[in-house]
């Protein structure tokens, strides 16, 4: 059995590593985990990945969690152009920054927002604080100001002159609040020209193709009862 | 100039920094912030790093936030002994799982474990109700039970039989909950094993060393008013 990757497109680290491997011509089996069926909670896919998070690898006996190490552990693996993950020596450690960064920054901030705006009130029919999420956007608002300033600055990409893994995780963790309505690169234009950009490079039909799913989340069936009473739980993170 | 590095060892990730470079020789200038004086608050740091938070480095005139980028960066320019970020696809692979993962799960619980037990109402005379401290031990002791089952396992270190850059940022992680009383290693006999293995190669003095401000902490002199309420402020989501 070759490589086969444990995906929802739902995810945001899913669309990155799917845009990764698409674009790189990197063949996989794919194993789909419909998180909103709570497929995530089997024991079967705790065999695979004890975290019971997507997306999850395995290629052969080897078990892999975690967006950033199977990116790496596939630009490695399967060499793929220096650009993704630079050899340069300040330039991977830009890389890595922004990969650190996003995990306690833009990823908190995107997916409280997503939630928070569309998947609570929309799909679980869970009402959200008006508060709760005026907070949540002005910290949005912050951290689209540091991915500008301090990340992006005056490059073509977040890392320099080409584009890397940073730039997919980016992208497709931006598309979060995007799918919910949020205004990220209207008033932006230093960013919506950077999206401009990373879509060219990843091609418009395989970014439509990676996210169709999230944009039309919205219209996600009812969610059965049980299993809304434990996304309600285990989610209680994301309304803070 | 040669290297710089902004930390406070009062900082888990900054005692991660410190550790690799003092074990692995690596020569620096220190260039002490001390957080709870609100020094990364000042304009001149925010020229080193814009986000505010240490570690930070500067090499010349390159500047690096971020302690998993810090740590593979000295790795890489300083060529330190293979098992510290292992060539080897897998053992690194393994590496970079933990070291993402670590940024959501083990960082959040044993610093809001720390900061509730301790920072808080010692330091801080900030009551924490009850069962936001439960909720979080809850959730530190859920944590640890992941660290050892899904992360260490039967071996060694965490990624296998040698010491890499994920004990060092686990110990020194860990040792923050330790700092406020809590019982990390008390019923947990793995865990305490996997302890003094890394502390014997580590070398106790330097355990000590990079330890010592942190298992004072809550002899801190009071924090100046205006600062108190600033921290307050800005640290609100350590009391969730």
């Amino acid at each position: 059995m070759g490589l086969e990757l444990y995906l929802d497109l739902m995810s945001q680290p899913c669309r990155a590593v799917y845009i990764f491997c698409k674009k790189n011509g990197i063949p996989f089996q794919l194993r789909p985990v419909e998180l909103l069926k709570g497929q995530h909670y089997t024991d079967s896919f705790a065999q695979v990945n004890p975290l019971r998070k997507v997306p999850a690898l395995k290629d052969g006996d080897f078990t892999l969690a975690e967006s950033v190490a199977i990116l790496l552990y596939l630009s490695r693996k399967y060499k793929t152009p220096d650009h993704w993950y630079p050899q340069d020596l300040q330039a991977r450690a830009r890389v890595d920054e922004f990969l650190s960064w996003q995990h306690t920054a833009l990823r908190s901030c995107c997916l409280r927002a997503m939630w928070q705006k569309m998947m609570f009130p929309v799909v679980l029919h869970q009402p959200v604080p008006q508060e709760t999420l005026s907070s949540t956007l002005a910290e949005l608002d912050s951290c689209l100001r540091l991915l500008e300033d301090k990340f992006l600055r005056d490059q073509n990409f977040l890392s320099g002159p080409q584009i890397s893994v940073a730039d997919l995780m980016a992208i497709t963790e931006l598309m979060h609040p995007v799918s919910a309505g949020c205004q990220v690169f209207e008033s932006r234009p230093k960013l919506a020209s950077w999206r401009r950009r990373v879509e060219a490079v990843v091609g418009e039909d395989l970014f439509q193709e990676a996210h169709a799913v999230v944009l039309k989340a919205k219209d996600t069936p009812p969610v059965d009862p049980a299993l809304k009473e434990k996304f309600l739980h285990s989610l209680q993170s994301l309304l803070q």
